[in-house]
């Protein structure tokens, strides 16, 4: 994979950045509480007001498994994407009726379907816990740093949630610069309303993501209720029948979640040469699994489309962010970019003092991390059977339950508990025979990474192979049954104790040494970054504050931009496809077949109607389902991807070829009303957007 | 994973090597002609004479398939790896009976099963060909050079080869300051005489692979035959009863296949940020996919496990390369050799001015190299299928075989051909299922990598799915059949024109993109890398001569070395296993099953016996199956892995760390006494140890 030249740019011209003012490009994920609303203003003639964007931040939502949303209509519809609900649409289907190929339109409310594991979050306040955070780690390092922090953030969303329907989380933000308490409603009974066939959500497969020129319809509603009746959402956007035009300002309201743009050189290097090279030899020999796997049939192949599909996904962005650093070019930039920021922090005494031997520390920690990685991310990290992991949360769950709740392992903590049991509980089926090839598999990876005479692999395996392990523990476990984990669930530590399921008779094997790793990593690795980082980040936010914003942490963000093509390879890229692009494009082979529906149909669409379209929004994986804004806050389309470039925004962004790629909101109308007759739906839709 | 200090050593200790001396290490892998028998003389106190190497060249022999092995008696019998026979013994086995599951032994000579693609070369002379090549390519460069070394080699190898009997090729020494014209003798009747169980053979299996403590009986027994008759075999080795010491001389000849200790820094970062992360990737998903295929049944298993094992062992020798260029450390230490180099020839002005810019000229190929790469690596060798391969050598074999010899592609120079031609007319089963789901794979690949409207692959696959594709050719093809295939070689152009074989017209679609590929890869790439590394060798060469070894070829070496285990993290390896360690390592379950026949037999077996053993000899893939010697030129050993240290050893040798693993050659005598009752195989072997 070559990287284009201009990419430099972006990152010598954010040195710039380094010198507070308004940045040229359209670069930043912003808080709501810090929105450059005068930057905007200066460059697109637009100020979004405060009302604006309170109503912004009510009607977005954030998706628990790792996407985004909005609310469209004041009964609780939400927009988002297909491959957010995939999950969902693979659950709930049957070998009867595949509904990821069939696609899924429920023509009245009692036709919604459950999705069973999934959680939407409002996010309604934002307050500030820097204080009681900096108070609690005073004069502390290394472990009691980590073992304080843990505790006062703990302490800190205990008191907050006051009921299961709020979520508390403690947000760092600019690495510790910044401590605030987000508060969200909690919404878990959500609905499928309507998901297009996979074939038109995905149409171009892997060949075409996070490409462009592209023609994905990846959209889908569901809708959230509330004591059983759909939600009255006072927030929503409404529809923009009109679309954007070329060059409009756009915003993105969304959840982006993670980057990694304040990392240090010893950091970044890791990920070049360890982190990321790895990752990609991991995920690809699992694509390599599952796409043979597909091989023994049709049903095996309904079951495992969301976990290749996911994997494939993976793969191809840990290849664009590895594409990134390894572009000798960009990562001198990188490089020149900490440099800077090093020498405008040696200007102030003070500031030196304290903050530049954090750079030492930091390389110090990676060292570290590297002799520590592979049994964290093997023995505790490494399982990617579902079934196993829901083994090892009642397991867990019940030794950490009766210990103090700021003393808990984060995911079982009083404010976690209502995900970590949504997912527990689901009634998604579970397939034992995909499930024995994932722990099958995951046992063997752990083996060869650390060697069949490491003491955590003897206790883990006795003689037995990976495969009798995994066949023993998947056969014989009661746990495919989500009555089963309710019950053990609940008997609490007495319960766990008295079993003598299989499965969890390997997770308490496993257990040790996992928790062991785990810990080594949180306090040798995770700790003394972290704290290091917090003097760093003092340092940027002494020199920068606010008009710089903080990496993604998926938490709601902002961002704006405009309607805009770029220039590859001399060539220009048109900011919009169409409809009859798609129908070019079709060769009746997937990944290049349109749906029947859309065939039958082609008569009755406009071929230039707009289908897909890019921006210049700064997005990152997270934003996924973010509804995309014009100035007067209606949704002119629907985040689902952004272009190979952006994956590079991992660790910096590039005006000139980062873009956001979108699903136009004409397209879907379009779609709803020509091709799947959802009626009800668009009248749901042009109701509201009559109403705000 | 990480890499233990001392590996740096080396390189530091290599810098020494600039100037002509005695190395310190038992580093490298000698030329019969420039064998440095006084350093051995010094160390060790025994200098190999003239005849003592005449003898050892003799008996020693070259797998055309990329192995080595050894004549042990006067009847043509030899001695090489299992894992080198492995693919033989996959094909002469049926669905009613896996000889690689219960291994064979031929009871008579009539029993010996011929190995249909297995070719063995006995090197006779060595004559040098520098003179003829530097006259052939004075006062040229880029494609001009190529050609004409091209066209020289062809010229040289063609005047040699006065019969299909004989195999000569130039063989590039010093990256060119020296060309010699190698003879073999070659021989294509093969037949396999003993292969133990795979269980054995490969016991530990992967995990265990490039480790060691170790316990494998990886050997095996063939046969060559002249004229139908065991052949006569002047030279073979005698075998050691007693096999050899803690701390003994031992010598390894065979024929290490290529080491990049004379790599440029630039092409050093190349190999580390492009080209082996991506092998990674590669390699795991093809062995993800092979794993996948296998669930479909044991006749899928049986008739892939080949190519699954060859997957994994190539995965893991990438990964140990990439752990060693990976170490900062240690790739410190590598451009510290080369500064060192640059130094010296920098005192030298005449040396400098010739010299000193073909760095950057190699930096310039390098960097073309990354643009072409993704072209000439998918559309020309990205093809796993075997089948398409011939249907590829088919069409090109017909073309090529029409031009002037010097101006073919390499493989159908006449010199090439009975090779070429071995493999192509091989008997051994074709397994459709699995070419489909290899030919789908490489597809998909070529898609994926250069996306699907590159106009290659839009040429390839029109509006057909890879999968489609695949389906196609393989079900609908003749090619599978032997005869079918000599029957279109023998009839030439015409044939092949006149065909509708889709299988053929697929290669045919395919064909005019490959070669432009290839083409631009070797006119661009290939030829103006070593044009440069030409002038770079010369100037070592003029500094330090002969006293240092060249990298390797696939041509036969000698090295010389100890038993002599390491040291690592603190604790001793001790040079030598026992077969009592291997029923201690059986759990019965695989990999570290031993088989049926171990078990049965372990009463009669003394739990002492010596099992495997390690060695400070350097040897590189390619020595598999090289018989390791005494100073008595007996066998001792049988060469078939190395360390997992000894992978690094493709960039440099590390004394203290770097160690071939070896069968014991009493482990080997025992082993066919006791358990396979082999008694006129242990009898041929002890009546010609009587007679030498």
């Amino acid at each position: 994979m070559s990287r284009p030249l201009s990419l430099v740019l972006l990152h010598l011209a954010a040195l710039g950045a380094l010198a507070p003012g308004p940045a040229g490009a359209d670069e930043g994920m912003w808080t709501y509480d810090a929105f450059p609303s005068e930057q905007v203003g200066q460059k697109y003639g637009f100020v979004p007001s405060a009302e604006w964007l309170e109503n912004a931040r009510l009607a977005s939502v954030r998706l628990a498994n790792g996407c985004s949303g909005s609310f469209v209509s004041a009964e609780g519809l939400v927009l988002t994407n297909h491959h957010c609900v995939h999950e969902c649409v693979e659950e709930i289907s049957t070998p009867e009726r595949d509904l990821v190929k069939d696609g899924f339109l429920a023509r009245t409310r009692a036709d919604e379907r459950r999705c069973p594991a999934l959680e939407v979050n409002q996010l309604v306040r934002i307050s500030d816990v820097t204080a009681r955070l900096r108070a609690a780690t005073k004069g502390l390092s290394g472990q009691a740093f980590a073992k304080a922090e843990r505790a006062e953030n703990a302490r800190i969303e205990q008191a907050c949630q006051t009921s299961a329907a709020l979520r508390c989380e403690v947000v760092t933000l600019y690495r510790g610069a910044i401590y605030q308490l987000y508060q969200y409603r909690r919404y878990q009974d959500v609905r499928l309303v309507f998901a297009p066939e996979f074939r038109i959500a995905f149409f171009g497969g892997d060949p075409d993501n996070f490409m462009f020129p592209r023609y994905d319809l990846d959209a889908a509603f569901v809708r959230v209720y509330d004591g059983g009746e759909p939600l009255q959402a006072r927030n929503f956007f409404r529809w923009s029948p009109a679309g954007a035009r070329p060059g409009e300002l756009t915003f993105v309201s969304g959840n982006p979640g993670a980057t990694d743009r304040d990392l240090t050189v010893a950091q970044l290097e890791d990920q070049r040469d360890a982190v990321l090279p790895d990752k990609l030899a991991r995920y690809a020999e699992l694509r390599g699994l599952l796409t043979g796997y597909q091989l023994l049939g049709p049903e095996q192949a309904r079951t495992s489309n969301a976990e290749l599909f996911y994997t494939e996904n993976s793969f191809k962005v840990y290849r664009g962010m590895y594409g990134a650093l390894e572009d000798r070019r960009f990562f001198r930039s990188l490089v020149e970019r900490e440099e800077a920021l090093k020498a405008g922090i040696a200007k102030d005494p003070a500031l030196a003092k304290d903050s530049l031997p954090a750079f030492d520390q930091v390389a110090r920690a990676v060292e570290r991390g590297r002799a520590l990685r592979d049994g964290y991310d093997f023995l505790e990290k490494g399982y990617h059977s579902g079934l196993f992991k829901k083994a090892r949360a009642l397991l867990r769950g019940a030794a950490e339950r009766a210990r103090p709740n700021e003393e808990r392992l984060e995911e079982f903590r009083e404010s976690a508990l209502p995900e970590t049991t949504l997912e527990l509980f689901s009634e998604a089926p579970i397939h034992a025979q995909l499930e024995k090839l994932l722990l099958r598999h995951d046992l063997e990876k752990i083996r060869e990474r650390l060697g069949p005479d490491h003491p955590a692999v003897k206790t883990l395996l006795g003689r037995d192979s990976p495969e009798e392990v995994a066949a023993r523990a998947v056969d014989g476990t009661k746990l495919r049954d989500a009555a089963a984990r309710r019950a053990l669930w609940e008997g609490g530590a007495a319960a766990i104790a008295a079993s003598k399921d299989p499965l969890l008779a390997l997770a308490r094997t496993a257990d040790p040494a996992a928790r062991a790793a785990r810990e080594a990593w949180e306090d040798e690795v995770k700790a003394p970054l972290k704290q290091a980082h917090d003097r760093i980040a003092a340092a940027r936010f002494a020199l920068l504050g606010r008009s710089r914003y903080p990496d993604a942490t998926f938490t709601l963000r902002l961002s704006y931009g405009a309607v805009q093509g770029w220039t590859e390879g001399g060539k220009e890229v048109p900011p919009f496809t169409t409809f009859g692009g798609a129908f070019e494009r079709h060769t009746g082979r997937d990944p290049f077949a349109l749906p029947p529906s859309w065939l039958a149909r082609k008569g009755q669409l406009d071929p230039s109607t707009p289908f897909n379209l890019v921006t210049s929004n700064d997005i990152t994986g997270g934003n996924s389902g973010s509804p995309m804004l014009n100035r007067d806050a209606q949704i002119v389309g629907l985040v689902f991807d952004g272009n190979i470039h952006s994956l590079g925004g991992d660790y910096g962004f590039d005006p000139a070829l980062n873009r956001t790629v979108a699903v136009d909101s004409r397209a879907i109308l379009e779609a709803l009303s020509r091709i799947y007759g959802a009626s009800d739906l668009v009248a749901e839709l042009r109701r509201s957007a009559g109403k705000s």
